[in-house]
Formats: structure tokens, C-alpha cells, sequence
């Protein structure tokens, strides 16, 4: 197994951090990690934002629900899915790019650009000796994150990424069995096999969070990501994204 | 600089791949490190599936556009969105989650979830010496994917993932300036600041392929940009993506 590998199976999320911040050099060569990443016909329909301001990251940890390590950590990164740049293109080439621009198709293509670059930025903090922890929280309020940072229409601030020297050193989760997560030829039809899978992956999450608390914890997989989807959260994001002229057509 | 980083930022696509499957050992591999991307909440909602089957694949580098590269490669993974085994789970335990699923959230949550993975397995697979190129032509025609791979409705196929062993060295494509890409506290507010960077890099842009064409292509990026969104591509996606139903709330 390569450094690279070991670095990528041996992620998981850091949460606390020491306070000692990234240098300036250590955060252009992840920002030129993320850059690197694969472009959707070299569309480039992202941008990202670093956080310093003491006051705005703590402002950011409020919106993420007062997740302290948003705040204290090496370095903040906002990641967004950015169109705006190319409605500004399109008016200065004079060709019609609106309808394009605003379509789910693109919509997509920005997230994924984004997600793609976010996570090239991850692994080569983790390869650095950094931690890192994905701050899905901000999509909480995107419209107060959107004001804090000065983002404009067809921008949307998608997560944060909280980058720092680790101060903790947690396990990993046990992921879905490889062979529920991954086929071959033809997604899984049996209904019996598909969800057999995932009763013994709740089997084996169970056990992990009993070992992990003492017996305190009792809960599956199934049941606490239906328990979570049952809250319905965020749900003002598709008016969001619509207002700031994305994913409407 | 350590391996990782310099194999994220070596990275350049591969569209010509030597006549040799990777072995189920590579294979497996690049998924656990798919795997081990962070996911939003715990919530694992996308799926992998791998085609073998030269038939599929010749029919997939069709859906494409006639990619060669998407039928002659060492694997083709395809990247899914998915919350389908969601939706079983809520109605297995009882909860009410489908208006959490049906969200624009949810569909995003998902989106990045597959990104995120995919970016794994595409750094892990060049970290082992292979190339690979995402392809975002399947979104040509995503209901012929579906049926082609059997994908139960909230489950998107998002672009594949060919990897091998390459079998051409081409180079990099600048991208756009670290200050333009890259913001610290806020987004650009300057108007002409902000259409600079862009002008300088289409000069940038235009330089690189005049020199890798001796001279025959002459173009920009915001030209080359422009004339890509005037055509308005895959302007189904909305639609399809609904009648799955996801990104509908």
C-alpha cells in the first residue's frame, strides 16, 4: 500500500485542533491541490473562500449550529459552486449563456466541480499531517453565510472545510459493506439481498457504537439516518438556490 | 513536497488507456478508498457501479459522444447519486423521510457524497500509476444509463470514471489564477479587479494553445467557455432528475 492510500484509508474527521494556524504556504499548496482536481469540460464553476476574520469564522460556527472547531482550527475554507463568473463572460462574449447557467444540469456540474476540488484539498492536507473536518452546517442559514462573505448571485456557499493540526485522534466508522455500496454491471435488484446487506451493516454498527460508549449507545445505521431524515432540515434551500438563479430549469 | 501532493497536482486526464483490465484487487482498492471520503451526516448516498460487460460499455461510450476511451479502458466505475436505499429504510423503520428526501438539500447532500468518493478513488488510482478521466458525456442521455445499469428511481448516474494504464503522456492545463479562484474574508467586490484576472488568464489560456497547436487553434477560455454554455446541453436534466424524484422541495 502507497503513502497516498494509507493517507486516504486512514481518514477521519478531526474535531478539535490545536491553535496554531496554517502558513500562507501550506494553504496556497492546497488551494493548488483542490485546482488540479478534474473540470467538467474545463469549466472551472467554483471558487473558494478562506476564512481568517476571528469575528466572521465565529459567526460561521454559530450558523453550523456553534460547532466550536469551525471557529478554532488552522485554517477555514468555504466551498461553493460559482456561476457568476461565467454569466459575466457571457455578457462581455455577447453570446446567450443565461438559460445554460440556470439549468440543473449546470447547477450540477458546479457541485461537483466544487466537490471534486474540496476533496483533492482534504487529502493533501491529511497527506501534510493536517486533520481535517467537512462543515456541512453552513448550508444551516446560507443566507446570512452569503452576506458574511460577500457572495454573489449564482454562488452558493456549500460547506466548509476546517483544516488544522490535529488535537484529537479518533477511529474511523465502519463504511457500508463494499458489496452493497458497489456493483457490478447492473444495480442490485434482489430486494432480499439489498436489504440483507444492510441489516448486517446495522448489526455491525450497533456493535461498534456499544463497544465505542460503554454499551450507552444502542442504534443502528437504518435508525439514525432515518431519525435524521425525519427532521426535514433546510428544507428553505431549494428557494435559495432558485433566488440566486441556479437549478431552475 | 510529499507523494500525494505531487501525484494531485501531476494530475492531467488520460484518454487513451493500454489494452489491460485492473485486477479485482485494484479494483477493490479504489472503492474502500471511495469509501472512506467523509459523507454528510453519516448518510452514504451514492452508490458505485462498475461495468465489465463490453457491451454496456460500448453502449455507454455511444451515450457519451463515441468516447473510445469509455469502452477501451482498465475499469469504468460509475458514480451515482443515491437515495434509494433511503427511502427503504424509512418505510423499513417507520419514519416519514420522503420530503426530506425529495429536497434540494438532500439531492446536493447526495451529489457531493458522489463527488466526494469519486475524487478518492481517482487520486488512490493515480497514486498506483493509473490514469483516469471523469466523464460527464453519460449526462447526454441518462435514461438509456439507467435502464443500461438497472438504476431504481432516486438513484442518478452522475459521470463515470475510467481508469487504466496509460497509454499517452499529455500535459496540463493551466488553470485559473490563485487570486481569482481564491479568496480570503470576502468574495471579490471589484467589478474591474475581478474581469483582469479572467483577461489575464485567457491570455494565458490562448498562449498554451497556440503553442500546443503550432499556432492553429486560436481561443480563450472565456471563448471557449461562452461558446460551450450558448448550447445549452442536457437541458432535460431537470426533468429527469424529478421524475426520479429527487430535487423536487
Amino acid at each position: 500500500m502507497n503513502e497516498t492510500i494509507s493517507t486516504i484509508l486512514g481518514h477521519r474527521s478531526i474535531r478539535k485542533f490545536e491553535d496554531r494556524p496554517l502558513s500562507d504556504e501550506q494553504i496556497r499548496t492546497i488551494v493548488e491541490c483542490a485546482q488540479s482536481a478534474s473540470t467538467s469540460s474545463f469549466i472551472q464553476a467554483y471558487s473558494i473562500i478562506g476564512v481568517k476574520d476571528p469575528e466572521k469564522k465565529r459567526r460561521l460556527s454559530e450558523v453550523a449550529g456553534n460547532q466550536a472547531y469551525v471557529e478554532k482550527n488552522g485554517h477555514f475554507f468555504v466551498f461553493c459552486a460559482d456561476l457568476y463568473r461565467h454569466s459575466l463572460i457571457g455578457e462581455r462574449e455577447g453570446r446567450e449563456v443565461l438559460d445554460s447557467i440556470e439549468s440543473t444540469e449546470k447547477f450540477m456540474v458546479a457541485v461537483i466541480d466544487a466537490a471534486l476540488a474540496a476533496q483533492n484539498a482534504a487529502v493533501a492536507a491529511e497527506s501534510m499531517g493536517l486533520g481535517i473536518c467537512y462543515i456541512g452546517g453552513l448550508r444551516n442559514n446560507l443566507d446570512v453565510v452569503q452576506k458574511l462573505l460577500s457572495t454573489p448571485e449564482r454562488v452558493i456557499p456549500l460547506f466548509g472545510l476546517a483544516v488544522g493540526y490535529p488535537a484529537q485522534d479518533p477511529g474511523k466508522k465502519p463504511r457500508l459493506p463494499f458489496g452493497h455500496l458497489y456493483h457490478e454491471d447492473r444495480y442490485e435488484q434482489d430486494l432480499e439481498t439489498y436489504m440483507g446487506e444492510i441489516e448486517e451493516y446495522d448489526r455491525e454498527i450497533a456493535a461498534y457504537y456499544e463497544e465505542r460508549t460503554s454499551g450507552k449507545r444502542s442504534d443502528t445505521w437504518s435508525g439514525q439516518i432515518a431519525g435524521m431524515l425525519e427532521k426535514k432540515s433546510r428544507m428553505y434551500m431549494k428557494e435559495f438556490v432558485n433566488k440566486n438563479k441556479l437549478n431552475l430549469k
